[in-house]
């Protein structure tokens, strides 16, 4: 078993009794019912015409939630790192096809609890169901700030917001993807950079 | 009593059966935890500076969430309309100070319940707590269809997908709102509109 593997409950735990206060039997409950998996780096969890049937927790790596737009375009909608989960509630509460990628950027370990699996502890233990209401709200706070961020900011103050260190992902993946994410253009973002370039000379 | 005040209940009931089947005395318990409230038409429900209190059923009215960006422009963030829930999640979860205005664009009524009410009912009746698990997960994947259509669709497409009434408040709120909600300002509206005038002729 990996040193990783070997924390994973206690990784886990420290993370749920920052919401909930979960009895022993609450939290054994939710342990067994999470996969231990290990994903491989632009490996998928979720493509579109899936129906997304689980939430994953991150305990290492970093992915990406993006789809491909009506004119061919990726669109990144999301990144997440360790410590927090992914899914796509769309597809998954109204159990139809998804239109998203869900696609590790570095080699990555995941819990993965599935839909039904997770149902069934929610019947069970009404306090897990309390904690998946917090994440949820956690979740629609973040894509609220990115949504905040996206109305406001020019789109060079969102690059530099972006590299000042905002985003805690930001030295993690690639800068076509950070130009994604920030709603503009590879060739775009090489403009700016050679703007910020000449107004260091 | 009004029409819409005896009626309220069963609005409410009729609600909340899409997603959990409350017993009659949690349906009791959530219904006398909330407060029917008259709204004025450009009354504030919350303004930046204070920390939100409370979630807020619409029975009748518009709303709109905003805020003043650091250029003093107004950006809008939602609108709300007759039964869904709003409030400013960041503000209420984490009890900080809002940076959003909710105001009324019309003359509208609502059932408020406030934050140490709601966690009693949640203590109290679990089901009542998985209401609003989903009602955060509507309420993210509504935020999500939003992003994706910000992300995918250049202005025109998304003034077009507004009118065609796509987003089902389109023709209650003026003009200049619907500008800001797409993220562009009221004098390129009238650039765009001036252009299909012209396209027509």
């Amino acid at each position: 078993m990996s040193e990783l593997h070997s924390s994973a409950k206690t990784i886990l735990k420290s993370y749920t009794d920052r919401y909930v206060k979960l009895s022993e039997e609450e939290s054994e409950a939710l342990w067994n019912a999470l996969t231990y998996r290990k994903i491989a780096r632009k490996e998928y969890l979720l493509e579109p015409g899936q129906t997304c049937k689980s939430q994953y927790f991150i305990l290492e790596g970093c992915f990406r939630t993006y789809y491909i737009d009506q004119k061919g375009n990726e669109q990144i909608m999301h990144f997440a790192i360790e410590h927090w989960w992914m899914t796509d509630y769309d597809s998954l509460n109204n159990q139809q096809p998804s239109e998203m990628f869900i696609q590790a950027l570095e080699p990555a370990v995941i819990l993965q609890i599935d839909l039904d699996a997770l149902n069934n502890l929610f019947d069970q233990y009404p306090k897990i169901d309390r904690l998946f209401r917090i994440i949820a709200e956690k979740t629609f706070i973040a894509a609220q700030r990115r949504l905040q961020h996206m109305l406001s900011l020019r789109r060079e103050e969102m690059l530099d917001t972006f590299q000042a260190g905002s985003f805690s992902f930001s030295d993690r993946v690639p800068q076509y993807m950070i130009a994604s994410y920030l709603g503009f253009t590879p060739e775009f973002l090489s403009m700016i950079r050679a703007k910020k370039r000449n107004e260091k000379k």
